[in-house]
């Protein structure tokens, strides 16, 4: 049995998501693992780096699977490219080490969120950015980016649950981008909770529109209360960009 | 009466092209000529740059309509984007001169031809580059690109049509642009024959893949015969980025 990587790119708008569901088979690892199951002729599991949302896009999640096959890592990814449909490619396949885990493993992730702030909706990014009519005041945004660096409590960014599972995190860095007009934010951490970097996109945006003073950042980090921080920002401006292991 | 200017963004996939059909209502210039009638409670013709073909894009076509309104350019603008699907958007509407006419008084135009020549698909670019698996050398293609460049008799890069019209055509550059792994090409020009653009890039992209020599340029454009160039690229590839006047 040997162990391999994928590196997969979804366009998310037409899936619910990344993970497996009973109810529907309408996922990215559901259309992958099907076929994966053609190839082998039985079912294989796949591990993914982490969920991704329904609406939630990829341009480079991490994947991993182990089987026996004869096939080559180019003739599986061949394999795999001439199946799933167009929004869904497979980037590269490697042989990994026996214990590599796609979860496990994952020591750092960058999520990108993209925001179209320019006066009229840009047609073309339509369903790769949020609109956000309003100008934003970028400065005062990257302010209150800056205290969210750091390890911290981040309860107050994902939704209430009751779980015991620790929810601290450590954010590296949070950078700035204008990439052809579109504004990119761009999260690296050593992991992210569950609609995180939704969360905290709809908390900047509140500050970039002056609703939420940059300062406040602190408060709602301390207050470890979902209800305080913004909305959480929609999905479709949301990208996994890489994971590091 | 004032004559309106308009700048309009549209993505081209789910449209027969800018012109307005008698066949077909299904185009950018008969939607916006349907929305205007609405507004004025009269036809009226909008008469655009040029046109383009099905399936083509533009960043920013310029038209102008001549009409009697109460509404500012900014509600008219806003009276469009209302009625429009998002696929097709209004930049920007001012008052021009009464003379201004959006296609004899254009004097420069710059078209964009996208190429996505990365090893696998890139999904979020799939209905806005052309896909070219095999590796092109692109510093060949700005030496064919360079023989292009200047006022030419361009009958070899546009359909065969029993016509008196001059096919004489001044091109003042072509550059080579790397955006985010997508290659783009950026033709300008004082005007472009019917499929012009395609039927260059068709052409230049036959010479990145060693099918045709660079110097060979000379001669097809001297053949003054459409069946010594390369085919017509695809629609969805090719942008109007443009318009001087």
């Amino acid at each position: 049995m040997k162990n391999y990587r994928l590196s997969i790119s979804y366009d998310g708008t037409r899936y619910n998501g990344w993970q497996r569901q009973a109810t529907t088979n309408n996922t990215i690892c559901g259309k992958l693992e099907d076929i994966l199951e053609k190839m082998c002729d039985t079912h294989i599991d796949i591990i993914g780096s982490g969920r991704t949302d329904a609406g939630v896009h990829a341009y480079n999640q991490i994947a991993n699977f182990h089987c026996e096959t004869t096939y080559s890592p180019r003739e599986i990814q061949d394999y795999f490219n001439e199946y799933l449909p167009q929004d869904i490619r497979i980037l590269n396949v490697d042989i990994a080490s026996d214990r590599f885990h796609a979860r496990y493993n994952a020591s750092k992730k960058t999520y990108v969120y993209r925001i179209d702030n320019q006066s009229v909706l840009d047609t073309f990014n339509r369903k790769y950015a949020y609109k956000i009519d309003t100008p934003l005041d970028i400065a005062i945004m990257k302010e209150a980016s800056a205290l969210l660096i750091g390890s911290h409590d981040f309860k107050s960014f994902c939704p209430s649950r009751k779980t015991k599972k620790s929810t601290v995190r450590e954010i590296y860095s949070i950078e700035f981008v204008d990439n052809n007009d579109i504004l990119e934010i761009h999260y690296t951490g050593n992991g992210f909770l569950y609609n995180m970097v939704r969360i905290l996109t709809g908390t900047l945006i509140e500050v970039g529109l002056g609703n939420i003073p940059p300062q406040e950042i602190i408060n709602i980090i301390n207050a470890e209360n979902r209800e305080v921080a913004g909305p959480t920002a929609p999905p479709h401006g949301l990208f996994l960009k890489n994971v590091t292991y």
